[in-house]
């Protein structure tokens, strides 16, 4: 089963002839005014890159999408039209970008093909697009911003519009709905909001500082990992973040992956690198000592700190760095345990997504990669091997009767995976982590075991994650959650509240009781001279899970009067009752409070 | 108070004149075919390199040690004669590394200082000496080894015998034991037989790998640590262990503390060090917004990786490393803050050592390292402040009555310090980690904080660990504890052995049983193949606390035998009082089994 190819679709035609919509209602108000360049389709919509020669702001949008409704309106027919190199030319004689590409056209030999709405506006285009500009449904405009011309830093900084158009207006609203949602959720966002973390210049761009709250938050993370991973017998390792420049030639990571690595440093006429791999730290460890049948299935994993190559300008948040800490593992393996392993890989990545609230089908679906036999130069040459991996993979798959599809050409060189593909808040899947089927790196780096007949034998590898790279899932759990974490995630999981003065005593007592209920429990007094609605409005911003107002009454009484982050009150509780709920929820990493 | 200096002491004298010694023993036995080079005294004995034209063996030894008992007997006279240059360039005629000195004491303009031991045999030296070969006392010829004339790599090799002297045979036998047993506790060796860490000659030397077992203690430090520190209101974060090149220009580590940093690596045009120090990242943390008075004093703490150039000459096992990670933390408080801060801090490093059972003043003392108001070169400045934070670490010790004594000079630049000083297992002395107050970081990165008049003012820091390094702190655990660490920390906690095969399923129900009442205690079954005897023989050898035998009256009674580590017996008990006493022995961190 094959994912339908975007650029067939009906929406990526109604999103096309949108753009083409847009650039003529332009050229027609701003006569001469405007160059367009190039446009973008994509899964959100589209983007229309041009010059301008005058100061295009949001306050202008509404009046191009007046006139965009217009011709929509008129129903003018989209035709294509096949011209001649110098027919082309005189049309687009005063357009610099349009030439270019023209000249382009013409020395690779190709047909120039232009797509005419109504009989005056043409544009230079491939297509494809609807028949008339009354099939685009709902459109609308959403933001100005800037571009270079052909994405190069050397050329022209262009104005880019974005747009976004849907079949109906009912789905066009719902999209904008989910962007309006996505963006409170913004983890870059919720991250300033909540002190997650932060960035100095003097430190780099894509290296984050984790702040004290959002220390904890991974903290927890990867406690949690580790033990659920200890508990599944892998043996977790520490191996260093940097090594030898010729660790990566063995493994072969060099020169071949060059590009995504940082530049070597030189230590007495030795040359390291930061390591942009966990494998051959691991292989090494197995190779310490000569091993037996006995010792495999072999789990070594590691919160390892990688380093790869991110262009600054891609850099995102905690998305997109240039450090980060994968929680990684190396299964070795005999390749008669390959499919039980694999399985039981599935079962934590299962285990792991269920403890955030994850479905499979919902949230994430699986890829299983294939190589591509005929191609020798992507894939290592081994017919027998592929197919049997690639068969493990199915196996596991079909017998769990997990939701996947399989994508041929998308394998590593040296084995067929399963991606793990999560959907994020917008409902756009990307690849999370993989687990891959290796039998290149066991003949690379010798990883044999003594079999029962005492005789060496060749291992395969399992290269899997559990729960991808710390910095993403932190990302992805903060939208995911929209910052209101769990409570065994939140870095704060009750706040006292006294109302006045009198009760700053009692308050002091309730988180004494509390900490000797449940020793390392994240629980702070707001004592501050700030008004109680402001106290109680911050505690609630900051979506502490249990917020603790205290009165006379409660002092009084010796209790406490929880509300929940979600509104719930749990009403005049004893400290021992709340301590017990707390303890249960963080023990259980119960997603209700 | 000052220590005394070594080399003012009577034991160095009979060390140097040992050493005398040895070198007219050496010359009369082979005569002509050694060539002095030099000596050096220590603390540990004396060595003596020299060119031999045979080939020496530590069999040769006993016979060298016959010669100089018989020169000790004679109780020959030392005494020391100002020669002049030629004098001394006649009688040292056929030794090339005498000649080499004596053209340098020529050059320097020195006096030339001959030693002679009896009539006839004479060295160069400065001395100082015994009166008399009898008052040596004991000595012992250790072993042979080689180093390079001068040290340098370029120069010939030398052979180096090692040799050590003491006032009295009952020192002597006392220091060899302690040899003997450091031998047997040293980390290396240890680490190797319990299989704690390992190195690969293609990841690089001072890279550890730590195994699945070291790295379970490894992470039981590290969790304690943080775990302690949280407690304690200190706000732990993660910060990259890169950061651009102007981070430690601002510090101003860089270009003064280059020497011990690895070269810059180049990403886009920027350059990117491996961070040598965790306080620059920690400060621009603290600047991410403006700070209150209210937010003081701000603990900021982290398990921070570092990376330190050491010589590939000097790397040792765990104790030199080139990357290692350190449990680190900055303060930042008021001025008058300080010692109250100062007093947390010893408190908190009391409280770790005597975790892993070291006392103050028998384990450890401190050392208050005081600058010089005159060396401005080496020290900022600011006699104020110097004045003032010499006073707040002085008073802290004083009111603790903690033992120390006072070490001027040995401050660093920015500030006086307190240095932990440790006891190894030979009773040497070494600095473990320091406290160290800081005037002048704040200065250069501006951390001020708004006080309660509103107004800007200059914060101070507090540099300090509480355990050291990770990778020092365990070379130093496994020495201490000789591999026998306490339950909390040891890799594998409990084994059980089934005598034959009629018990492993019930082995099996104990290891779930065990798992059932406290999830995460590390229990294993030995159920090879090897004899009982051997299976018990390796439990011992790795120091396993608690060992089960199980044989058929266990199984038809439902309980275990349990056997200590050190050779005790708890008799045969149920699995629930087994894992109520493991539970309360990890949960206190318990010494004893």
């Amino acid at each position: 089963m094959k994912k339908e190819a975007f650029e067939d679709s009906q929406l990526f035609k109604i999103r096309h002839s949108c753009e083409h919509v847009f650039a003529q209602a332009v050229t027609e108000l701003f006569p001469g005014k405007v160059k367009l360049a190039v446009a973008h389709i994509s899964e959100d919509g589209w983007s229309n890159d041009a010059r301008w020669d005058i100061k295009l702001s949001d306050e202008d949008l509404p009046k191009i999408e007046a006139k965009m409704k217009e011709i929509i309106a008129a129903d003018l027919p989209i035709v294509k039209k096949i011209v001649s190199y110098e027919e082309a030319k005189a049309i687009f004689k005063d357009n610099p970008f349009k030439l270019e590409w023209l000249e382009e056209i013409a020395a690779a030999d190709k047909e120039v093909s232009l797509y005419y709405t109504g009989e005056s506006y043409a544009d230079l285009c491939k297509g494809p697009h609807v028949e008339s500009t009354g099939e685009i449904g709902a459109f609308k405009l959403l933001s100005v911003g800037g571009a270079y011309w052909r994405g190069s830093e050397e050329n022209e900084m262009l104005t880019r519009v974005y747009g976004t158009a849907f079949a109906s207006q009912q789905e066009l609203d719902d999209y904008l709905k989910r962007m309006e949602e996505a963006q409170l959720r913004d983890h870059r966002k919720v991250g300033k909001d909540l002190d997650l973390f932060v960035f100095s210049d003097v430190v780099g761009k894509g290296l984050p500082l984790w702040t004290p709250k959002g220390s904890t938050i991974r903290r927890e993370l990867e406690r949690y990992i580790v033990d659920e991973e200890l508990r599944r017998g892998y043996l977790h390792v520490y191996t260093p973040d940097i090594a030898k420049l010729e660790l990566y030639q063995k493994s072969g990571h060099y020169p071949y992956y060059k590009d995504s690595m940082y530049a070597p440093i030189e230590i007495d006429d030795e040359r390291f690198m930061l390591r942009p791999m966990t494998c051959p730290h691991h292989f090494e460890y197995y190779l310490s000592k000569p091993r037996s049948y006995k010792e495999l299935p072999m789990r070594i994993a590691e919160l390892a700190k990688l380093y790869r190559y991110e262009k600054s300008g891609e850099l995102s948040g905690l998305m997109r760095v240039r450090s980060f800490c994968l929680a990684d593992a190396h299964i070795v393996c005999t390749k008669e345990q390959a499919q039980e392993m694999i399985n039981e890989v599935l079962e934590l990545i299962k285990a792991v997504a269920e403890t955030f609230g994850l479905k499979e089908g919902e949230h994430y679906s699986y890829r299983l990669s294939l190589g591509d036999r005929s191609d020798d130069k992507k894939y290592f040459k081994d017919d027998e091997s592929w197919e049997y991996g690639e068969s493990v993979l199915r196996r596991v798959l079909e017998a769990r009767k997990a939701p996947f599809y399989e994508a041929e050409g998308e394998a590593a060189f040296y084995g067929p995976k399963i991606d793990i593909q999560m959907k994020n808040v917008l409902g756009k899947e990307d690849t999370a982590f993989t687990v891959q089927y290796d039998f290149v790196m066991p003949k690379r780096f010798k990883l044999n075991y003594i079999n029962e007949e005492s005789k060496e034998e060749e291992a395969i590898v399992i290269h899997r994650s559990s729960i991808g790279a710390i910095e993403r899932v932190m990302a992805f759990l903060i939208e995911h959650f929209a910052g209101a974490f769990p409570v065994w995630l939140h870095p704060e999981q009750v706040r006292i509240i006294p109302i006045g003065l009198d009760q700053q005593e009692y308050a002091k007592s309730v988180v004494d009781s509390l900490k000797a209920s449940l020793p390392g429990i994240r629980v702070s007094v707001d004592d501050s001279s700030n008004t109680l609605n402001k106290r109680i409005l911050e505690a609630q911003q900051e979506k502490v899970p249990y917020m603790i107002v205290i009165g006379k009454q409660e002092v009084a009484n010796g209790t406490v009067n929880v509300r929940l982050r979600n509104g719930q009150s749990l009403g005049e509780i004893s400290v021992n009752d709340l301590a017990e709920r707390v303890k249960e929820k963080i023990q259980s990493k119960a997603l209700d409070l």
